[in-house]
């Protein structure tokens, strides 16, 4: 079998490692910035090309995750590396299909790189395998304690679903399929219509990847298709055990349920929904209002303010400094020029929240108008604390350069809204050391409301390493309890097993005697390396 | 306000310290042993008593979980020894509730308190908190890194259910709740209906450890009502953030959706259903059938078989071994006496569920007929590998002492049928050393459909200890990520916040410079205790 995988799209998905054209629904990359139609054209798979992806995933999923950490580790790298082989033609591809400027996505390359790279030393550590021994002890009375040791083992085949906004980064090669490959699990991606090209190159650098370091083929394949139709048969393959997703809460919510609705449930886990709010207080606003104004209204409109770490709420006490942070604020934004938002569809929703907005609140800045309908005009609103409180439109995110301005009365108000507020990815505080006694008492609002909490600077822009949580409560995403960024992501894909009184002879590496891997085990509850 | 709380039930449920009398369905203990309706009678709650219950809950969240871990640890050790204070008592009326031998309760009383004073031990060794920190790096080109921290917090109010079939390990003060309280998080319990003064004592002796160390009074509750009533009212309530279950495939598949309608999705960790295969292995049959075929039989109609981990299916390829595992193990089930099930609802299923298998399947032999509908007449089944698979109906789980053996052709059948049966909580493996190769291609298999995996032993007893897993795949489980028994129980109730540029006077002690509570922490990415 011959494979024609090359750095200039061919239109194809890819399953298992033999390209495959769909015979569905065209879809074409567009240039938003542009509004040039790209080629080639792709077309939507169906049921038939679920069933042979999943098939083949089912089957790889035996050999692949009897593969070793390292070579894992090395797929991992080689991945990475086959990126960066077609990084020219990989970001002008990128930059064509969404509108975003270059350097954005030369740096998601880097980003998308870096994470296949922490997974593999994610990998080499090895407290993955969440090692455990409780020793026999053949002398205990009146019941000798059995030998114990635990492990993880992996889910399954993961269906994984690219998103809008990270072209790479939250997509084919993206944190998900990173960290569930690391896992053991193969992959099967849903690309994201609004980048097909970028989503084949990289599928098949991963393809390749695959070949180089002798993975089963089934460890991963690529397909187009609608999100009710082609995604939904996916999440619904019974071969399928677990699915990351990162878009809009009404598509995560009904994949949730798709899932929940199986004969044998699954666990999805889908990033959704945030409005990121940003608490200023008194402290920070009279010490340097005008400054957080300006920087406020830079990660407002960064990217067309799509991010799901966007600023879209801002919340602070009607006081003296607050209008320093207006005024400034108000200046850069007017000052603001419109950007391409990734498609029509978006720009159209965007539209509409920000009239929304509008009707519910009061406008306090605009930026300059678009001149086409593919791009953003950010916008500033305000409200009273009362009247946001009792407008379900002025919580819900607008996916977009769009933000409201929540004015309290005092403090104890405050935290009333923050009490208030759904789950959210972040919670940003703004604070003076003055300030402190107010955020000590505001901090454990917040805990129980994010997943990341963030002192005196902006939620755009999410490290990957060993301590970040991009998560948070429902609807910010469909499971509290993790992370679908950094190195924590690996869990998501991972369950424990316990082996009782299995022969030495029998047992796998990690809880062997001896600890041939060299890991971090727990030993009657202490952790050692011995 | 005074509360009586003595060791002799008063028919009271317990909100927030305050001994209530239920104005509902009247609910008794009843000896299934001897027939007799215990005194005093219970009556079930209603939604007010959700409401105040989740109410108090909520309220003591926030000083609760400020609560430092070594005054959890504490909190849990009173709870351990004011059940031991009350143990004569409480014995005597559990074994009144339930039927079960003194010496299978009293072992329980030990597994009970044994199981609070693990979870302080696991509150002390702090490594729950999950802390990691990657430091700043200020130089870092192109942009600088922020300092990044993540610890965990508890997830809220929990609701527990109590289990018919242990009455106090799986029930008031059972794991659940121990694992519950130690992550931070107040509970209400839903005692089950059969053992009301059993849970009135339990309850009364966690709310007096409350009141001795000083918790808030809404750290637990203890409530009476049906499962579809009250416990459904539970689920729903909006201020319980989690739910411990273990009972019933039905009830439990009926609480995950009642949690999943919510507006705000909650984990449901239900411990299902499980008919826990044992595969009798060539080498082992040949060399110790008759002795496997004795013990197997004890583990069936030990505590009437009403274990989650009963075996109730056993498979063995058809051979010469097997005679004499079959001879020994009618000839140990035709001495077995009947003996009491829990509640005339639990025999009259179990009645059921032998008659289906003895439509579907060979009857092997019987125990001693029950003189009485409430007890258990223990039965060994036969099928050839086809039928099985087959039958949905022998795939099913008995409650009680019910097993099938399923004889299979060779190797490769028995291989075929493990790979088709459900998730269950456990998996055994009789073998000699000879029958390693053909364990060793059975174990892959075993390690995705089962929780737990023990060779040459018996499912029933389950150590409470560091690496335990009491989980598994579903059905098994709703929650196959999880272990409902052992220390990593505390990580339900828990999910991962990241402070990002928190101030070092914000931050929490676990997750603070200098590592105060000498904790050990992830620091970029490497495991340290400095």
């Amino acid at each position: 079998m011959t494979t024609q995988l090359t750095a200039r799209p061919t239109g194809q998905m890819i399953i298992a490692g033999v390209p495959v054209a769909g015979t569905g629904t065209e879809v074409r990359g567009f240039n938003p910035a542009t509004g040039e139609t790209l080629e080639p054209a792709f077309h939507y798979g169906d049921e038939s090309h679920v069933d042979a992806a999943c098939a083949a995933a089912a089957e790889a999923f035996g050999p692949y995750r009897a593969t070793t950490a390292e070579q894992r580790a090395q797929f991992l790298e080689t991945v990475a590396a086959g990126i960066e082989a077609i990084k020219a033609e990989l970001v002008a591809r990128a930059v064509a299909e969404s509108g975003l400027p270059e350097a954005r996505i030369t740096g998601e390359v880097g980003r998308t790189t870096g994470q296949l790279r922490l997974f593999a030393a994610v990998l080499r550590e090895g407290s993955w395998n969440g090692a455990r021994i409780d020793p026999a002890q053949p002398d205990r009375s009146p019941l000798p304690r059995p030998d114990i040791r635990q492990r993880a083992v992996p889910l399954g085949p993961v269906a994984v679903f690219g998103a809008s906004n990270f072209p790479l980064a939250f997509s084919v090669a993206g944190g998900d399929t990173a960290s569930a490959l690391a896992a053991g699990c193969p992959v099967v991606v849903k690309a994201h219509d609004a980048h097909p090209g970028t989503s084949e190159l990289v599928g098949a650098a991963i393809t390749r990847a695959v070949a180089q370091t002798g993975m089963p083929a089934g460890t991963f394949s690529l397909l187009f298709g609608s999100g009710p139709g082609l995604g939904t048969a996916l999440v619904t393959d019974p071969r399928i055990k677990a699915v990351g997703f990162t878009g809009s809460r009404y598509a995560g919510t009904a994949l949730v349920a798709a899932a929940a609705a199986r004969p044998e449930p699954i666990p999805v886990y889908a990033e959704m929904s945030a409005v990121n709010p940003v608490f200023l207080l008194e402290g920070a606003l009279r010490a340097r209002g005008a400054e957080i104004g300006t920087a406020f209204v830079g990660s407002l409109t960064m990217g067309s303010g799509q991010f799901c770490t966007n600023p879209g709420l801002v919340l602070a006490v009607d006081g003296p400094g607050l209008a320093d942070f207006l005024t400034a604020a108000e200046s850069a934004l007017v000052g603001v020029a419109a950007t391409p938002m990734l498609t029509p569809g978006i720009a159209a929703g965007y539209a509409k929240g920000v009239a929304t907005l509008r009707a519910e609140s009061t406008l306090v800045a605009q930026g300059r108008p678009a001149d086409n309908e593919t791009s953003c005009q950010a916008a500033l609103f305000s409200a009273d604390a009362q009247t946001f409180l009792a407008s379900e439109a002025l919580q819900a995110e607008v996916f977009g350069a769009a933000s409201v301005l929540v004015r309290c009365a005092d403090i104890d108000e405050m935290v009333r809204v923050a009490a208030a507020l759904e789950g959210q990815l972040t919670a940003t505080v703004h604070a003076e050391e003055s300030d402190y006694g107010v955020a000590a008492k505001l901090l454990p609002v917040l805990e129980l409301r994010a997943g990341r909490i963030l002192f005196n600077g902006w939620p755009t822009g999410v490290e990957v390493g060993y301590a970040m949580v991009h998560g948070g409560p429902y609807p910010a995403t469909s499971d509290a309890r993790t992370t679908s960024v950094g190195a924590r992501a690996i869990e998501r894909f991972l369950r424990p097993v316990c082996y009782q009184d299995v022969p030495s002879a029998l047992l796998p590496s990690a809880i062997a005697d001896g600890n041939p891997d060299r890991i971090w085990r727990r030993v009657d509850g202490q952790l050692s390396r011995d």
